[in-house]
């Protein structure tokens, strides 16, 4: 089995906005999408639950195959953290606290060279390259297993323009933004290249599921 | 995290049925069912496949949790063979062949004794004992993975009889065969103690996903 790079759980509004133009430390994504996360958080195998319970239906699949035979993740500048341009200090370790949710090698697509730390289990390397190359990268860090291409929009894009993606998991949500950094005007832009399947979800968002013809 | 026992990709027919009256060696569930599996057959995660390719669609998201963090499994006698009765001798491994897809402990429930084997990774234990009992067993092989309950069909009942499921995925099958041994007459028969979500497949299938209120 070859190694698959995949986009999971990428949640987007009715409208295709996956977050807002402009990002800050008080706003991660750069809109309020407390509300566009919501099914997520309601599944029992959510990365970040902390209290037991939660949902064990279809959502639920979904979540805990986040981590299921994933072996590194790709992830731009901008899912790491709100500072552009040159680091002006290293202090900043992400947005997750002493023990990150990958449990894998991260590789942060950067123009900025960085040293390449760890915290908990996840080791976080900083790599300007295209994103043919540092997929290659990734994939080695793996050891046969898969690689999720973590984020944010513009890195699932660039990745998508280069034919890269094998799978890739949509959510949408049924609310509404107008304005933000848009993932696509329609799912039918990428029916050319994907088989696609659409699943509606009790919980009130949709699935949308490619995978590459 | 507390240790699950979960029924993974039990297929049914239109009318609930999983398994024919007069099993045999030429025909391990009894019936016909080559169709009512097509679904899983279909995907590129169902652990049988042999060639590359396959759907990486809903479907796939059911077939690639066969062994997601399972740690053993329980199954019934008919599952394991078409015998009943006294063992004739110890000849028969099960239908599956040197490289068994269970990979973990699997308990036979059985009232007749017979030495524990292994193929492959897998090794099968034979054990008379009440469900709890059973589970009690399984859990402790596991290792604080959750178990898989494998079926057939009587199994499956009896566990859930005695309230020892704690998720259930049935997969409902466009295919009606009138006779046979039946999971339930309607999904409605659980939902006193269920939450469910119903899920259609773009492949026509149904998922019936249960779990525990």
């Amino acid at each position: 089995m070859s190694q698959l790079l995949r986009v999971q759980n990428f949640t987007v509004s009715s409208d295709g906005i996956a977050a807002g133009e402009n990002q800050s430390f008080e706003s991660p994504f750069g809109l309020d999408h407390g509300e566009m996360l919501e099914w997520a958080g309601a599944t029992a195998s959510w990365p970040n639950r902390t209290e037991p319970g939660g949902s064990r239906g279809l959502d639920d699949y979904f979540t805990r195959d986040f981590a299921h035979n994933i072996g590194a993740e790709i992830m731009g500048r901008n899912k790491f953290g709100p500072q552009r341009g040159p680091w002006a200090d290293h202090e900043w370790l992400g947005w997750w606290g002493d023990e990150p949710p990958f449990h894998t090698p991260v590789f942060v697509m950067t123009h900025y060279e960085r040293p390449s730390f760890t915290l908990g289990d996840t080791t976080f390397h900083f790599v300007d390259g295209d994103p043919a190359t540092v997929l290659e990268q990734a994939k080695k860090a793996a050891d046969g297993k898969d690689v999720r291409l973590g984020g944010g929009v513009t890195t699932v894009k660039e990745f998508l323009d280069a034919d890269l993606v094998d799978t890739l998991h949509v959510v949408v949500s049924p609310v509404t933004f107008g304005n933000g950094l848009r993932l696509w005007g329609s799912p039918d832009e990428l029916l050319d290249r994907f088989h696609f399947d659409v699943v509606p979800s009790p919980s009130g968002v949709t699935h949308h599921l490619f995978w590459r013809k």
